[in-house]
């Protein structure tokens, strides 16, 4: 017995094209994240690794790649469980800033804290910002509960639970599961399927729009460690213009 | 207390364009479609109702349908719940045939029968038919209950209990539904909340892509009998339009 489970990281988005912090603010996907969005479907349906059901964040690129995708797959029908806490990270302060920008104005130290250590959050956003979610209809039920900034471990403390009793549950009923997510909710499963440590975490980029596939055993533990991309090659590319990105 | 219902159905699919009786067959929307959807979206943007939840049936044409009209609403994000008991009317023997084709052959007075009567199917398609749902996988749980024809009181028996015990919780809930669906499946609902006779139904038309919405008191029943076009003027020159269908 074995179970199915197929990650897939959003494509480009408009921020991510102006090279600026996005986290929880709702932008778009350019026509080129949505081509990538499709092409994932495409993956899907040539691997025959055709999803019973989809989860998705709350975001529109989440839900839309979700879209695009099982629209060529041809699995559109699928039940959809959408869920905050497969939200991205929560950039905090930083949401709506660029990239270079604030790497010039408090160093690549400070950047790469920001960005990529494990516990490390960056300042809270304020609520009258223009970039925070505070009222948004979408996360009234959460209340208080409702982040203003998030590091990684934040992620995985809010992601893994949900993942062990929503998602586990869909996979134990044979069920094969997509998650249509954002680089860092799918770092944190990623971290905490292949057992990867605070440290080397930070060293790891998915790359958007590849279905990547995990194979799990009866225990849920991997048995592909370190999944498999539908289209490695083109996943190889990518991996790396992400670890680029914030360069000028 | 009085509650919002918002019924929605799918605008031009290919089939629509080719004047083909289109049933259980997951026919994509037309450009034109497309965009009758995103214009819905617009109009529950504008009248302020914006929806908790929708609902779509497992085709195609339903669910894009919705997807496009909350992406221009900005209410993507909200859950949607899909059952099969929204879908089309399963036209039987018909699918994938021209409707003017059918009249010719067999004749004006049979083939509004088929339309428009409220309890004669037309004949069961056959299993081989390449425009059966026979193995379809969406269909598999309900095994030998999948219909092979039905005539609309079919779609009232299979649709209305499903409404009443899941769309019904949802109002009382205080949600704002969106229902995103079919001619027919629609046409069942509507007779319903307005008690319409199983003769004056067959007058009845629901222009496609342009919002209806039923405020419901606290009985569940009408409060503005007929429901509300969200664009009067355009559901006017719609209905005539679906009444000349099958007319060359």
């Amino acid at each position: 017995m074995s179970y199915d489970l197929i990650l897939l990281r959003h494509g480009q988005s408009d921020w991510n094209e102006k090279n600026l912090f996005t986290g929880w603010v709702d932008v778009p996907l350019t026509e080129a994240g949505r081509a990538e969005a499709a092409r994932g479907g495409e993956l899907l349906a040539e691997h025959n690794l055709l999803p019973d059901v989809v989860y998705t964040s709350l975001l529109q690129r989440a839900i839309t790649t979700a879209h695009l995708s099982l629209e060529t797959a041809d699995r559109l029908w699928i039940p959809v469980k959408r869920d905050w806490r497969l939200n991205e990270r929560h950039y905090g302060a930083l949401q709506g800033k660029d990239k270079a920008e604030v790497r010039d104005q408090y160093g690549e130290e400070q950047f790469m804290l920001w960005r990529r250590s494990y516990d490390t959050p960056p300042p809270e956003i304020d609520d009258n910002d223009p970039h925070s979610q505070t009222g948004d209809p979408r996360y009234m039920d959460l209340g208080d509960a409702a982040p203003k900034t998030e590091c990684l471990k934040d992620v995985v403390e809010r992601f893994i639970p949900y993942y062990e009793s929503e998602v586990i549950g869909d996979l134990k009923a044979g069920k094969t599961v997509l998650l249509a997510a954002h680089g860092n909710s799918l770092r944190a499963l990623v971290k905490y399927l292949d057992g990867i440590s605070d440290e080397d975490i930070a060293g790891l980029n998915i790359p958007t729009g590849i279905p990547l596939h995990y194979k799990l055993g009866e225990d849920f533990t991997p048995l592909n460690p370190g999944g498999t991309y539908l289209d490695p090659e083109a996943a190889k590319d990518a991996i790396q213009a992400v670890a680029n990105q914030g360069k000028k």
